[in-house]
């Protein structure tokens, strides 16, 4: 979990993402902001959702820093792992889905497999760009949508990358389609 | 206006969007759906706000279709119109935004100008990018995101286009920060 | 391997794509023009390469009515395969790439993995999004873009979702980085 | 003319550029790097192209930082001004027209105007949502692409912006389809 924070609002995404995560068994998770996060940390990782603030509609120069200088050495070295993304906007329509895709756009420069999340978390809600709230996330949905693309990040992990096809989103135990 | 719509929901941004523009004094709108829409309406308007239901993450083929076939004969003769967009997609962070994006992107090709909004309809709910809606619009944010991008499409063509800068945005008695 | 061609030139690049594909081992490859696929050619493959020509900055009409209509009933069912895309367009700079992004969009919509491709066919050209080629397929480094998505879209489905990591593009043998 | 440039390719584009911004009568021009540009610089202009590197397909971290901070305090009162974009990427197909794109996005996000532009400047090479060149601008094209981002960037000041409507896109003496 790669997150970069103004107001903590994408760091309360970024819990709740890690969340998401952690509930799928053999799962381990790292929270790492950007300040502090390094090269290391993506080599470690099979899949990694990155988070930035919406700033201007796209990427914080934060979050795009470490992707043009930390993790610069690894390009593209780190091809084959799995990404997803997650933005707090100011506001719903203000670029929260261009954001999120964005995101997506600069790991597969790096070589990383993405994908879409066609589940909805509540009407009316769903993330299949990745999860956007506007503000922090303030209700089930916004809780729920950080959760299920942590979780469906650990699940194709497991799935593809580490032979573990019981935990593959076709299998999963709950609502998908609300 | 010029608008498709499969399940009426477009349709009924599309009616709040000419609304919009046409409490802007000395604006005249035509509403018209993608299967009566006609080449001559294009050359006909000094600018148009383009709405599509969000399929699939990005405009319906009966949208794209009017601009593959109905509107080819026009590239780009209509160059220099202004242009806007406005969708309505199952679900907040399903693909809203990146099919108004869509959208102004097919109105560049054909040499339009198209802008930003950077207007808060409600705390939370922008359209700097086009309006969207989940469904239909249902809540007075819904409502007046509709409203101003048509409004702000008749600003602009009245202050740009017809010389008149006292329909400028800037000069604008409605609260645009909220 | 999924194409819609107005002129023939992205039935080219379709041919080339699969050619790629078919270049490793145990993988089997149909070439699909849009008027004669049908849903279960998306059953039957493990991953699919959607090529459209850029029209106005996007997908052609004809082929985003296969996925609003053809495919529809298949959503989200076939979640979880691997798709990729590629495009001919009008000129560089064009909307090539903003097409390939586009079919990814619509590819991830419906639940399908995608990944970004680093490598370079040639000085200065590249395949980041998908392979882009100004009008029809001219030189080696236009024949090795189109080859190189097919080839990789076929690598990382025996690695991921066949069990065959020994196709896995970190073991390729043929050049990467020019 | 706002550029950031890591190698000097998108200095030279943004040359280039500034020299078809200047050859539209009455137009004066500032060319700033993104290291000793202002704010006061866009409060100046009537216009602004807006260059940056393709990094990891999208804007640099340096640019955005700009549109981040430098700028902030403009957010939205530079509403209505124009503004476009270039940028140079290490190869084509590898991001460099939606590194255009996110520049665009972020100059909306700012209520800016953009537009679209149809020209071709060689057989097959065009500049529909920018210049985009891989690599340095080295040959005709190249140079055209830069020059005619900025010409039409001043032709549209000119014309919607300062009344002079002679210098219109529409009047122009040069080939805009080749």
């Amino acid at each position: 979990m790669l997150y970069h924070s103004n107001t903590g609002n994408t760091k309360l995404m970024a819990d709740l993402v890690a969340e998401g995560a952690a509930s799928v068994p053999e799962t381990e998770v790292r929270v790492r902001g950007v300040a502090e996060a390094d090269a290391d940390d993506l080599v470690w990782c099979d899949g990694v959702a990155v988070g930035s603030p919406t700033c201007m509609g796209t990427i914080s120069w934060q979050m795009k820093r470490f992707w043009d200088e930390t993790a610069l050495p690894l390009w593209p070295k780190i091809e084959g792992k799995l990404g997803c993304a997650f933005s707090s906007s100011g506001g719903l329509a203000g670029g929260g889905e261009l954001t999120c895709l964005a995101l997506l756009v600069v790991l597969m420069n790096y070589g990383l497999l993405t994908f879409g999340i066609p589940d909805y978390v509540a009407p009316g809600r769903t993330l299949h760009y990745g999860a956007v709230c506007a503000g922090r996330p303030r209700d089930n949905a916004d809780r729920e949508a950080c959760h299920r693309v942590g979780r469906r990040l650990a699940e194709w992990v497991q799935t593809l990358l580490l032979g573990r096809p019981e935990h593959a989103p076709q299998a999963a135990a709950y609502s998908r389609q609300i």
